[in-house]
């Protein structure tokens, strides 16, 4: 009965949002003459939210945004090196650790025996080809897809360009927004995997109706036994 | 035997590289109290070519490294309102008219009829997904595919994919080093279809070895006949 499973990336294999915390945190101490750290975090939120639908996601988008939102708070003329400590700022964020979360090369191992795995990460396709190939993963996948957003019409798209029957695809992810809502809207099916830091942008208010094609789980490793859960109770229908 | 006809997107279907022309002339104008004009656009190459490991391509990698030039060619601390100049002359990139070439509609209306087509285009997902709906060709390809680069390997990874043959793979670009070289390393064919405006970067100093597999075209409108040519060349032999 599942033909396909998908995983989301960031923050559903390896750590991604933390970066961006922590990135914040220090634009809000670069803005310390200028602005309160509230003050400084509600206007980088503003600016990121504002340039989506131009930049998209990413690190490069963000960097941008804080660039702005810097001229923004320092009536466009910042006191000597922000700028350049924002730059820097991104590049370490370009370089960080990619952290793979426990559990996640055990499950990928267990389901790429039995099932075709499928990557679904939106974002900068550059950066996120490079996290790929960084976290030593790509072996488990059949097919990595770098998306521009993960909307509805979207996912069709990815659907049909690989055959898929909506009912038999199961996707995997942090964010209710992104990786559950628009599959279960195709008639997919989704796991949510909550992680402790998700962007308010991809925190969704709905909760999905319960008509069994939803599940929530707590890590990565209760994903095998609730599939083989799941495919006891196709076999037995 | 021409099973799949992919296209390169940028100076291919439309024009791109006379934006970033633009663009770099007014950065240049930007930096005229600092640097000559050759000062800027050299030291602005030479941080973008550096940056590409890091940012990959596209208008905000772009931006970043104006930025970062800026920073360079001002000694850190840029008059008023430069930086801000340079993200409005990003946004200006964002928001450009896309002018698809003449002949490339009424040729992927004909080959779309007899072939599938792909479309691989380097760069910024979010950037290149708005540009093919900007574009109005969406419907004409049965793939769209937006790459962090272009070698061997992506194009490897691309056909396998699909489950197409090289032999059987058609590649049709204005990049001898993106569209060109890595498809016929791989056994492909390829078509360069030379734009006027190219990015140094992409443009590559080895001739390809003439065995057949291998065309130049002046504009995509000679593309159906020499596919037609080739398809009786297939069946003669």
């Amino acid at each position: 009965m599942i033909d396909w499973i998908a995983f989301d990336a960031d923050d559903t294999l390896w750590t991604n949002e933390l970066l961006y915390r922590e990135a914040r945190s220090r634009f809000a101490q670069l803005m310390a003459p200028y602005a309160t750290p509230d003050q400084a975090g509600d206007k980088l939120d503003q600016i990121e939210i504002g340039n989506l639908g131009d930049y998209g996601f990413g690190i490069k988008s963000f960097t941008l945004s804080m660039i702005e939102a810097a001229l923004a708070l320092t009536g466009v003329q910042p006191e000597g090196r922000v700028i350049e400590q924002i730059l820097g700022l991104a590049r370490d964020m370009h370089h960080a650790e990619l952290r793979v979360f426990d559990q996640v090369e055990e499950t990928l191992t267990q389901l790429s025996e039995r099932y075709p795995l499928m990557l679904v990460t939106r974002g900068d396709s550059f950066e996120q080809e490079r996290k790929v190939r960084r976290s030593g993963l790509a072996g488990y996948f059949r097919a990595v897809e770098v998306v521009g957003d993960k909307s509805v019409e979207i996912y069709d798209r990815l659907l049909t360009k690989h055959g898929i029957a909506p009912r038999g695809f199961l996707m995997v992810g942090n964010s209710m927004r992104a990786d559950v809502l628009p599959v279960l809207a195709l008639g997919g099916m989704a796991v949510h995997v909550p992680y402790v830091h998700t962007w308010s942008y991809d925190v969704a208010e709905e909760p999905p109706v319960d008509d069994g094609r939803y599940f929530e789980l707590a890590h990565l490793g209760e994903l095998p036994p609730l599939l083989a859960r799941l495919e006891e109770r196709g076999a037995g229908s």
